[in-house]
């Protein structure tokens, strides 16, 4: 029997700066709603994974400007969304069969009604160390982020330098195999918080990775990049971001990926803005939507699906942190991101 | 009699933040030395105008790693560079005749000896309407700085929007000119400081110029910026390219020319940097130098002047702040770059 209703989580007061967790001023609400009917061409799904995401804090942000956001914001009463893997327990679509696992956007509910059309089917192959989870992660929109960042907008080649902060990061960790093992770097520098993470990073094969949680981390990273670099991947903004104007070569580049120390409003502003200028650096920002505008996702997962089966890219369970989470603290488990909490990927399993 | 002397300005300080105009500390020094020998293909000059540019003050900056400044630092005791416009009263190259007027580069003295590679003849028409100082003006480096930055750097086309700050300064005027006139802008928004630099912004072809004293400054940008604008021409840095970051297009470019509000270690940093990823803007560095280095130096120079002739660029003695000024006042009347008290470009006249 499909289940006739949901909890879901709605964002019941948009944050101005750190979300809220307790109490009435929440920025989350958990609420029991009626599933709709399951239309044509529709399918229901059991949401079984879902994918954190920094970007999804500027989706709720208070007084964001609907028009400066590359996506629809949302807004307050509204159920939040999330990319996911689901398993389809309803359909009435040819295309999809009760039992597949899908990719797909959903929201933070135990159960969704959504387009066929939007749902990516999935298939994990064991053998090939091919998770479920990976489809949210290194062979998904954070794979896709890494790649197109990298080599499409920063125009990476190989014979040349990178530095990747948030490395034991979603993204990050993906970009130093990239650049390292399918690229070919001349050398690849990691910025990441704490010793473990960076013994990770540099088994993926970082040259060097960097603990910006280190009394002497400017030190280092003015040592790590003597001579400095042809191109910085930025995914934190902030300090790191600030420090990285100055090690970045005459004509370098710098991918704008995000800025995770800025997204609940911390952050003491970027000083070296004059280094763009005197050095001639050129930044530029994007998203992922970009590289599916540009048509690139499917020649990009290609490769990233070659380079798994290759060797060059490693997405191991080392990869991601996935964490058994009841479904009333799904935020709480959201929240990890910003708390440095997880190396790879941050993915929620729903538990019963 | 050709003299055997002449005084000359030195950098006896470097200063880390403001310079000091009076006292022990002050951060340039005037001595009297005796004139080298004229050598071969060497020519001795009279310095008559100098070029006054924000630029200067990152050459003397104390503590610049000269690996990321562009152009040799001034160190410590010696003296002070600066462009200008020259009179050679010895010759030893046949290519420059005594009387001749050139442009080049310099000291802050009153004689100096050059290489006469470096010398730039230069030729006055009252006529035309051209004057010498328009050599270090909108017919020199300032003149290049504007075209190559909005053109060539921000990919400015007919029919778009741009905003130029510093718009009554020495570059911004020939940008707002350029935009409006020669490319074929849409629509042009100037930013400049009082109601009487942004009447003459206007009367040079801009649509609106706002004026960032004004206590509703914001809210007039917001108002004529609305639906965003194609690209940002940055002189200023600091508070208002940060409001800037918010009101580029999706996708627009911005040109990093400067950031005079930064110069003197000023400013609170930058807030708004995650606008460049969300909104997927590329920002861009130069100076002037690139232009020369890409060899589009001359091709710029006679679109200049083609423009000035066919009344499209305005270079009338309201373009420029000639200040007349004794040998013993030069580092105070090229201070008054960082008080915004100059229309147009800001030129030291020598007085005897």
């Amino acid at each position: 029997m499909a289940p006739q209703q949901t909890r879901q989580w709605i964002l019941s007061n948009p944050p101005h700066e750190k979300p809220v967790y307790e109490g009435e001023d929440a920025t989350f609400k958990i609420q029991t709603i009626d599933l709709p009917e399951v239309g044509k061409e529709q399918v229901l799904i059991k949401n079984k994974y879902f994918s954190n995401d920094p970007a999804q804090r500027g989706w709720i942000q208070a007084d964001t400007d609907p028009e400066r956001l590359y996506t629809k914001p949302v807004l307050k009463g509204e159920p939040m969304r999330t990319y996911a893997v689901s398993e389809v327990v309803q359909s009435n679509s040819d295309k999809l069969k009760v039992g597949q696992l899908i990719s797909g956007q959903t929201t933070w509910a135990e159960y969704d009604v959504v387009d066929a059309a939007g749902c990516n089917p999935i298939q994990v192959n064991e053998q090939a160390g091919i998770r479920a989870t990976n489809f949210i992660g290194a062979l998904g929109g954070t794979g896709l982020t890494a790649y197109y960042g990298l080599v499409d907008v920063a125009g990476f080649k190989a014979g040349e330098t990178v530095v990747v902060s948030g490395a034991a990061g979603a993204t990050g960790n993906v970009v130093v195999q990239i650049a390292k093992h399918v690229v070919g770097a001349k050398r690849v520098i990691g910025i990441a918080g704490g010793a473990k993470k960076c013994a990770w990073v540099e088994s993926l094969g970082a040259d060097v990775c960097v603990d910006y949680k280190a009394a002497d981390f400017k030190e280092q990273l003015l040592k790590a990049t003597e001579g400095y670099v042809d191109v910085y991947f930025d995914n934190v903004g902030g300090e790191i971001l600030d420090l990285m104007l100055t090690r970045v070569k005459r004509f370098g580049r710098i991918a704008a990926c995000g800025g995770v120390s800025a997204y609940n409003g911390e952050g003491q502003g970027i000083k070296n803005w004059l280094e763009i200028v005197k050095n001639r650096i050129t930044v530029k920002g994007f998203i992922v939507v970009d590289a599916i505008m540009a048509g690139r996702a499917g020649e990009i997962i290609g490769k990233l699906v070659a380079g798994v089966r290759e060797g060059k890219i490693k997405i191991g369970e080392d990869s991601e942190t996935v964490v058994p989470t009841k479904f009333e603290d799904v935020p709480k488990t959201w929240n990890l991101l910003f708390e440095g909490a997880n190396q790879g990927k941050l993915i929620t399993e729903l538990t019963e």
